[in-house]
């Protein structure tokens, strides 16, 4: 043992016993240490209890971050009602049997046996942060009695538990809709598909029947809806046709949304693009459309503009509108005194914000970004080294890094305003004076915060938000000696880390008939669907086996060569 | 038109509307028959009103009646609560994910458009024979009310339904364990299988729970109950040990069987190969070993020989044990005097006994073979031409064709007995005498009747019925002038077609490990297990498409390259 690594195990030992830290001034000054040499081999073992780290949930954050964590010295445990990750994006491409759902998932118990991590399938139902435990439920508690529900301490919890669809309390939706988010939602919709088909196509019904029966819903017109209704359309085209010759002229597709555009968060000319598709496709496109109600089998919406209330009979409902907290994280929010918020809050490190020890990931959470304008104090007097009560150029310079790496907002803002860096942005506010006071300061960054934005709840900002974290806890040990973040503007010292920033990669909305709408970085353009997939998968690469996109790939032939299956398994 | 084809028109138009034959007389005498000829182009529409065929079914004989049928003379109707056929050799690799379920159907909506027959998604859940109707439900009858029962009504009616699997009653088996007869419960089967090892892996759980968790039973040790223990056992040596080792050593499968020994209607060298790799492999093997009840927690066996009862505690049940009549058929039997039979009854021909124009094939049925002894004075009086009250050598050569295809339990009784004809066996009992006596004669054929014995209730069987009785339907029209069958020792004539044969193509027994007994016309072999499956698909070739074969070969190539997919879906 060399009397480094000595110092470090009597080091991180002493951290941990700070009552024997007597001992260790003993030990220095008697120069050898022989004889506490021996005493600190004994009672070694209770140094090396690594930090239990308890991650929530399977899908593109949780997997994310088990898929890049790579330091030894936590222990990890998994806690997932599901036991793979499921790649989402596909998920459309399941319900008419494009793709198979077992091509797009990945079983995590090859990703645990490779890193050595546990897991257990089960759901936590209950968060105590004040004990520092979860309760948990195993999947199916109806066989095993007694056995299916248990607690489990941590020592740092990860939630990655995502979110619920959004029903908006509306009347009927729970009992009568399908939703799209599991990779069970998606089977039940296609054999829902079949099913319909084959009913329409029974001896003995009337017109009106049938087109009841064949009148398919989709609610929402994000993504998810968007490209729903697509997939669907591309089903009837090329392969009703075929199989329900009799039936098809009674199929009709309508797809409600309550805002003035479909894909309202993509560029204008997507959104133009798609609705115009759809209207040459005979899509049934409703916008400012609110569902206000649902029946066995009639949907009930209300228009935005007019107030009118129309009822339609319909056969199958897809309901995709936003997302909403699970009831467990909602119980947590009370407890930590965010029972006000609508979701869950964390700081810019994904550190759940009212509790020690947690961060929150994916669509659990979102990030409270720091206002500039209530640290401005703050920043100003750290500036101002000298203390003159105003910033001079250098002065100035000592923080600008700092400024925008805590508040990146900041740059955002000169982006918009195409302003080359913060020192154009006091130009602007003080004119070619050198010395800035606090209230131009105040002022050259008033606009700032405006450019604030919540990030969008997607798998993209999922997945780096569990990278970001990975790589966080794979360097813990170093950032906590010598910290790479920037200033703390309100305390001492610096940030241990640098905040997480989300990286767009572009946006996706695939049409149907192998035509997506993809806002990259840049402009947008529209591309194949296919192309779009294997683009995809290779950025989110460490999640996406070779064995899925091979899966994916020859799900692709099998379609092209032998059509889609009608079987209603 | 020529004067035949308009005699065949008025023909079958005559044989349609009788009361109409008297036009027929004077059409015929009044010799060009200009004035009745319009008469006839007026009315023929009905004429060409075809006979409606409806199919119960979509299996094995139901789907190879349907593959081979070519008569442009039937309108066929085609009513299955099941839009596929599956392959049902292969039900046991979807258990463990070998194959998926997906690979091993063929959608009937393919077969529909391609022959140009109907297809309605239901179930018949009433025959109705003296009104010529079914009453059918579709399947799901909770969302379209009123519209779901429908009746239909047929001109022949196909019922190949199979069979249900048989409990013979035994308590709780219907409520605690899984069947495997059809793709649903394949499936159910493996997430079953997952499930048991995501539960065993559960924090909190004494070595007891896992062991009752992890303990498999198979009850039944025919082909299907001892496959599958195969394919779990391959599962476990195969991916278990990687996916969750730590539980690896509290599973165990047991397999019941309450007769003698296993497969026992193969080879005894294959019963002892199996038996032996079982033993070895540790497969916890019980013969003589009734289960008499099942519970939540507990299986309970009594011991044929020592009447010893047994309960143990147990993870999962799979019931494999026989099949039985569906509600449907044992309704049908009452209705026409079938009552006391235990299952349906065919004459050799396939038709139901006891009423007219239904066919039953498959598992639902069995041929009720005509005994030689039945008929013996009938026969011996058929062949006595000369009425000599003896058969001399002549008048024997006239008839022995028509005995060995009428009663084929000859044909099995000289082959048993090393005889070259039926004339070695009147030798036997006569000696050298060439005039037979009706004694002499009876005493010949006496034990004949002993070779008889039910066909086994396998998709070979099933299959070669479909086969057969579409050919017969193929050529209807044909032999209804010309009968190519045997003479009717009983009536008059001859019968329209040969009885049906069954030619064994040989039994396989998948032992699991890539190796299958296999019992092939000669004798018996151990072969590869995909090799039995290729050869098997080859000769059931119209039922099994290159899309499937494809399909179960990717399927294979994926294990191989990836392993098991242990994901719960």
């Amino acid at each position: 043992m060399s009397i480094h690594s000595f110092y470090q195990t009597a080091f991180s030992f002493f951290k941990a016993y700070p009552s024997a830290s007597k001992l260790l001034v003993l030990s220095t000054f008697s120069g050898g240490g022989v004889l506490v040499y021996s005493d600190l081999n004994t009672v070694a073992a209770p140094t090396d209890r690594k930090k239990k780290v308890v991650v929530l949930g399977s899908g593109w954050s949780g997997y994310s971050f088990l898929s890049y964590l790579n330091n030894p010295n936590y222990e990890v445990q998994v806690v997932s009602p599901r036991n793979f990750f499921l790649f989402t994006p596909l998920l459309p491409s399941v319900t008419n049997g494009t793709v198979e759902a077992r091509s797009i998932v990945e079983p995590i118990r090859g990703l645990m046996r490779k890193k050595g991590f546990e897991y257990t399938e089960a759901e936590c139902v209950k968060i105590d942060a004040s004990n520092k435990k979860i309760h948990c439920r195993s999947k199916d508690s109806s066989r095993l009695k007694g056995t299916s529900e248990f607690d489990m301490d941590y020592d740092i919890l990860i939630i990655a538990v995502g979110a619920k669809p959004n029903t908006f309390n509306t009347p009927g939706v729970e009992e009568h809709a399908h939703f799209l988010k599991e990779a069970e939602d998606a089977l039940k919709i296609r054999q829902s598909v079949i099913d319909s088909f084959e009913r329409a196509s029974l001896p003995d019904l009337t017109e009106e029947e049938r087109k009841k029966i064949l009148h398919f819903v989709v609610v929402g017109g994000g993504p998810t809806g968007v490209e729903f209704s697509a997939e669907l359309y591309d089903f009837l085209v090329e392969d009703v046709s075929k199989i329900y010759p009799k039936v098809q002229e009674f199929t009709k597709i309508t797809l409600l949304e309550a805002g003035d555009h479909i894909l309202n968060m993509f560029d204008k000319r997507i959104t133009a693009f798609a609705e115009e598709k759809f209207q040459r496709d005979g899509i049934d496109l409703k916008t400012k459309s609110m569902v206000v109600g649902v029946t066995a089998d009639e949907i009930t919406t209300k228009e935005r503009g007019t107030g009118n209330v129309v009822s339609e009979p319909y056969g199958m409902v897809v309901w995709s509108t936003g997302i909403g907290s699970r009831p467990v994280i909602r119980d947590f929010m009370q407890q930590i005194g965010q029972g006000q918020r609508r979701v869950l809050a964390t700081d810019e490190w994904l550190r759940v914000e009212g509790c020690d020890g947690v961060y929150a990931l994916g669509d659990t959470a979102t990030i409270n970004q720091r206002k500039v304008m209530e640290d401005i104090g703050a920043i100003f007097s750290k500036a101002d080294k000298e203390e003159t009560g105003t910033l001079n150029k250098k002065e100035f310079k000592g923080v600008v890094k700092d400024i925008c790496q805590r508040y990146p907002q900041v740059e955002l803002y000169l982006k918009k305003n195409k302003m080359r860096n913060i020192a154009n942005l006091l130009k602007s506010a003080n004119g070619e004076d050198t010395e800035v006071s606090i209230e131009k300061f105040k002022q050259a960054l008033a606009e700032v915060d405006t450019q604030m934005k919540n990030l969008p709840a997607t798998a993209q900002v999922a997945s780096q938000q569990g990278k970001y974290l990975a790589k966080c806890f794979n360097k813990m040990e170093k950032c906590e000696k010598n910290p790479e973040g920037p200033l703390r503007f309100r305390g001492e010292g610096r940030h241990r880390f640098q905040p997480f920033r989300y990286r767009h990669f572009g946006s996706f909305a695939p049409l149907g008939g192998e035509q997506t709408a993809a806002e990259l970085p840049g402009d947008w353009v529209s591309i194949g669907h296919s192309s779009q997939w294997l683009w995809y998968s290779v950025y989110a690469s460490k999640l996406v086996s070779w064995r899925t996109r091979m899966l994916v790939v020859s799900d692709w032939a099998r379609r092209f060569i032998f059509g889609r299956d009608s079987s209603s398994i």
